[in-house]
């Protein structure tokens, strides 16, 4: 069986002079919502309450990260009145201030991430913004809620026509509600990876409708019934600026490196790719790094390739967990060329290949790990497919971006 | 009295096909590190002890994120033998390993971080690795090292001839050893930041040399001389695969938005800004977000201006704490340039510039929060200086980025 390999998201025409000049933009698939996160409102309990509340709102659950589907290309959205056994009738009926006063540790609060409006849906309006709310709710059964978040489960399952689908590398929803899911991954795994504070090691609850975490002051945890809530210990994050309540998302650069000639690509292979597969050069950002040095440092630590001048071409978020894929191509020196895995040990292989079996592979359009079709090349090339950025940035290579007749 | 405005990073001169296209690379401040970080060999103990041992080992010393500097534009460094009252003679004798197993929470451990090593500077090798070795050393006067870590800090102060200067916006260091100093700033700030688990609340510690931290799964404290460590609580994070330890680097856009005829720049201006200061919009990316729906989102909720094509020009490191700044190019769409504050009222103003203005602010050259300097137009615009990305994203604007004769 192989597995569908969707559409990438649709821009909107655009006759920019950016465009004219640069080629229109690339749209990587996890991009492209079509939602509008009036993330400013996440405070605004009134607003959310509101939301909740109405009977256009939708509801995506995710157990233990995998989605409720109607199958591998479609997500399921339940209703309100599906999630009121667990979240309660009006969870946003508090000012996060209360809430934060109301903080008990021995409670488990059900995570109720608000995503944003669809304003191409009419039914829903606040103050002038219009659009169907949507949210995701964590429905993992844990903690306090153990028995209500498995009565939700169940009964999303007893309905039919839905299941929850793996949500490990989960790449065959189609392009909107890929990125819907995004969103929803990245910051339910967030939440759920963080209820302990790094500052001070107590735990921490979340806010702003799922997209901050902070650590109280005050626990009401043990404290009797109506009594006043224990202070806790004083905690740095409770000082000044930080940003350590804030969800992370990692900057990963990753990278179609061209030879100085403008003919071959460098491809490489992790340890654990299926035969015959490559892709491009990929790493994670460090600290006091811009992409450009991550680009050159990454592809000479796992190549040992010398790379010169590096072009930003698009982006990428991707949910596993929670990184940023940073497109980039960049061009070798011509002295520098020459590879060498032995630096830093992380690839089996890396290669220059010629544009032409490039393409080769390109037109195969097979999954990671996929058979090949029939009349494919025996032992040929295999490339990541189009929901990779790796693909989009190997295809921009090939359709000229290098400037095949250079313009000055 | 006005500050220093450093020279931008030199980048080595490339006449590669991606230059001839898209034009030079764009160096900022804080990127252009002379060091190469061998990033594999921070595992390597045998290495690291090389490189600390080594008569020509360099040591910059954080005291609460302020460096040890000559004067505001030249960094000092110190050998090993200052170094050696809080680190020992010996901090990577053993290995990995071994020293997790020694983890002991109630000794703090003096933070070292090996930066890198300078290719260009002679007397250190290793496997044909050749230049002198880096490293930061964090000397606040904290835990069971207060003492040592002030002795330490009282005897470079004893020297004469250097100071430690404030590191709490440090923007005057001369480019080289500014990317020197975000780099050692964003890692010591981040351990630092980072003393507890986010996944369990216990405490963890720092290795590879000060770019990782773990959570050991046993503990000395407490233990009897000689005798068997404690077993920890599990944690989520000794489990497969996880990014809880890796530091954290928050990706944050910024973009130059040009109108829909390119003849004018969108600005803005914090509530905080001194009088006449604007600059670029700017805002933190989201989970399961692009970098150019990032840039479209933070325009549209900051301004209410609807942006469409967006291209990334290039990339800041920013140590204040721990952002990427990711410099973009956008442009508004024709029926979109409407300024409305009242989404997220986040900005005291937000104006469309015309080229011109624009160009006499540019020119001069003043430092955040200075006074013009004689002859400046009364009143005028005032933007932020070249160490700022948004400064060179106007920059290339007005040298004609959008491609003033478009080239289709």
């Amino acid at each position: 069986m192989t597995a569908p390999i969707p559409d990438l998201p649709i821009l909107a025409e655009d006759d920019s002079m950016l465009s004219r000049r640069f080629g229109r933009e690339v749209a990587n698939y996890f991009s492209g919502s079509p939602l509008n996160r009036v993330s400013w409102l996440r405070t605004d309990h009134a607003f959310l309450s509101a939301a909740f509340a109405h009977p256009k709102a939708s509801f995506l659950l995710l157990d233990n990260l995998s989605p409720l589907a109607k199958d591998l290309t479609t997500l399921a959205y339940v209703g309100k009145n599906d999630v009121l056994p667990l979240t309660g009738p009006e969870p946003f009926k508090r000012s996060e201030e209360d809430v934060i006063k109301q903080f008990n540790s021995n409670i488990t609060q059900p995570l109720i991430l608000f995503l944003g409006i669809d304003e191409k849906k009419n039914g829903f309006e606040y103050r002038g913004y219009k659009g169907n709310p949507y949210f995701a709710v964590d429905v993992t059964p844990k903690g306090s809620v153990e028995e209500k978040a498995k009565g939700v489960v169940e009964a999303a399952k007893a309905k039919g026509g839905q299941s929850f689908i793996p949500g490990t590398r989960l790449m065959t929803l189609n392009a909107p509600e890929a990125a819907i899911y995004a969103q929803a991954r990245a910051l339910l795994d967030w939440n759920a990876r963080n209820p302990f504070c790094g500052g001070c090691g107590q735990r921490t609850m979340s806010i702003n409708a799922g997209t901050k975490r902070v650590c109280p002051s005050t626990d009401l945890a043990d404290a009797p019934e109506g009594g006043e809530p224990k202070k806790r210990a004083d905690c740095p994050t409770r000082h000044g600026i930080s940003n350590l309540c804030f969800p992370r998302t990692d900057p990963t650069v990753i990278m179609a490196i061209v030879s100085a000639d403008g003919t071959k690509l460098l491809l490489g292979r992790g340890k654990r790719y299926p035969p015959l597969w490559y892709s491009t050069l990929a790493g994670f950002l460090e600290p006091g790094e811009s992409i450009e040095e991550a680009v050159r440092r990454e592809s000479w630590e796992e190549s040992g390739v010398t790379v010169g001048r590096v072009v930003i071409h698009s982006s990428q978020p991707w949910p596993y967990p929670a990184n940023l894929m940073i497109g980039a191509i960049g061009q070798a020196t011509p002295d520098g060329e020459t590879i060498n895995l032995g630096n830093d040990p992380e690839l089996e292989d890396a290669k220059w290949y010629p544009f032409g079996e490039v393409r080769e592979a390109l037109d195969l359009k097979v999954s990671f790990g996929d058979e090949a079709p029939k009349g494919a090349k025996e032992g040929g090339l295999r490339l990541p497919p189009q929901t990779a950025i790796a693909n989009r940035l190997i295809n921009a290579v090939l359709a000229g971006y290098l400037g095949a007749a250079p313009k000055i």
